[in-house]
């Protein structure tokens, strides 16, 4: 049985809130709303999200999720005001300094039932008009307990993560401040350091931007304000990556300036394996693949026709391998397709003429 | 009447060739093929871009599509070969040192007979399985004449760029290569940069990896070897802009690190303003928008039963602006849809009942 049951109230209905919310609604969970701001708690309520919270109402668990700078006053008051029955999250983007800061507010039977997390998701957007119930789903959503945490809260705030449809890390506060720093806060920065650059640009030049630009700087669209105070919230793990990013920056513009081309290619080669260490989209790992082998005549067109087969077979091609042998007019391709795909696509080009090797 | 009627020859069968000569044939434009790699050419064939070239063949055009490293000596070698009767292009990423070098083999008249362009598209894959007639469709395609290029040759390659469906920018060499070193080759160095950080994380940490690292990182994942040589041919432009970015980057750091606060904002906000720097996907204005104005009721739920009339009404919202009023329980909300969108919208939400403001 689900150890949260509800109500849920969210503190803070922005983007994240507002999404947190949602997601409970969609599972069926009660939930309670609370924002300084009537227009956003009103928005937020007509979205669904929830009932603006009234004097009287028990919260089973409280969700803060307000801006950085107001964060750990807002965690404070939700423990001292909810603490004895309820368990107090957080989605904050920064664990540690907010942790220390709560710590100075409350005593340690108190900070007990608060435990930190982080969901990895959001967008350049905010407020609550950008939110959505399945913001979360297959996301990363770091749990981070100190401690001094209840068991039974951390299995409060994990069942939260499961019901919005989020994948739960478990990592302490200084570790998750660390590998934000290098995931997250690096990748922005950097983001806005190039954005920053186009800023100058005539726009002739700016005429020639393709997808590569604009993905990497496309979170540079981001609440600056917002940015300002996380990035202050986690200086430390902050600047030991911009360090890292400098020295590697000056080695790239020694290699190009001295013409050291295969230094060059070494630290292009890099970012290669840095993209392969990103794990699959929801952590797991590739679904099972089977090759079909065809013959493929050489004649112009023909590969063309046996990948239209295919996709009127209505299978997909993860990837193509083709053997050409260059004394025979014929060539061997290796088709690989999710392996329950492979028995159907065999039929489907045998149907169509298609010579297989089983 | 259409300058460019064919052959065309496309000379290397790799991603970018092949996707031109698929361009062509889209368009009813014969095309021939011709590889160092009977591999590539039997595959590009096989897709349906052409046929291998023979003896006798006349092309009117030559798009040479070779790596950097080999592109002088075969734009020269076509130049030589058919450029008494044909116009050679290329579509490197880089103009002026290999026009410079081309120059060193040919003479003036000959010389002439090149007009350099660049195709603003690709993808971090590389090969000819990987090509689509659709790549460049709306995509800006750089087209930089040297002072001493025929007028009629240049008609001919911006012939070839609209026929591929792309958007012809006319820089000359020295302005394209400065301008591809901020939008292209910046943002790419970047991204290898920041990858190449997470090739050093533990599992862990990386285990928290949002939507916005993947999307900087993205085009780090291109090859080594062709990026090596593009940067490399283009290191003066290159190098200019790393430095602009290093000196941006201790800004940063400084900042960060001294606590100063006000400054990160305007450096965060200097990227909000690079954002809004590019131009929109085709480089054209937003289409022309109108204003739907409905009350909402303040009540739970409200809002969302609305967007969702909007969604079965298959209108989309382009932007919402509420204005709640303290006083009163109805809220007016403001749709922005496209202009040719807000009659329809407007009578599918009355006649769902809601209560427009013409």
């Amino acid at each position: 049985m689900a150890a949260l049951t509800g109500p849920v109230l969210v503190v803070g209905t922005g983007l994240l809130g507002t999404s947190v919310a949602l997601a409970c609604r969609r599972a069926g969970v009660e939930t309670l709303l609370a924002d300084v701001s009537p227009e956003h708690l009103r928005t937020a309520s007509g979205l669904g999200a929830g009932r603006p919270m009234t004097e009287g109402d028990r919260p089973q668990l409280v969700v803060v999720a307000v801006p950085p700078a107001h964060l750990a006053d807002a965690i404070g008051d939700a423990l001292l005001t909810f603490g004895a029955d309820a368990v107090v999250t957080d989605v904050g983007s920064v664990k540690s300094a907010p942790l220390r800061e709560v710590a100075t507010r409350v005593d340690p039977a108190q900070l007990s039932r608060y435990v930190g997390s982080h969901p990895m998701a959001g967008s350049e957007r905010s407020g609550p008009l950008a939110a959505s119930d399945a913001l979360f789903d297959g996301r990363p959503w770091a749990v981070t307990p100190h401690e001094g945490a209840d068991p039974d809260a951390v299995t409060v705030v994990e069942d939260l993560v499961a019901l919005c449809g989020a994948v739960p890390v478990r990592l302490d506060p200084d570790a998750h401040d660390r590998a934000v720093a290098r995931t997250s806060h690096l990748p922005h920065l950097v983001a806005v350091l190039v954005a920053g650059r186009l800023a100058d640009a005539p726009p002739e030049h700016l005429a020639l931007s393709g997808q590569g630009v604009r993905d990497v700087t496309r979170i540079a669209g981001s609440d600056p304000a917002l940015w300002q105070q996380i990035v202050s919230a986690n200086s430390a793990a902050v600047l030991g990556v911009l360090g890292e990013m400098r020295d590697q920056l000056d080695a790239l513009i020694g290699a190009v300036g001295e013409d050291r081309r295969p230094e060059l290619e070494r630290l292009l080669e890099r970012g290669v394996t840095g993209t392969r260490a990103i794990p699959g989209k929801h952590g797991a790992p590739r679904q099972p693949t089977r090759s079909v082998f065809v013959s493929v005549p050489d004649q112009p067109g023909e590969l063309a026709r046996l990948f239209a087969d295919c996709g009127e077979a209505g299978v997909n091609i993860e990837d193509v391998r083709i053997d050409h042998d260059p004394g025979r007019p014929v060539g061997l391709t290796e088709l690989i397709v999710a392996e329950g795909r492979a028995e159907p696509l065999l039929e489907a080009l045998e149907s169509r003429g298609w010579t297989t090797h089983r």
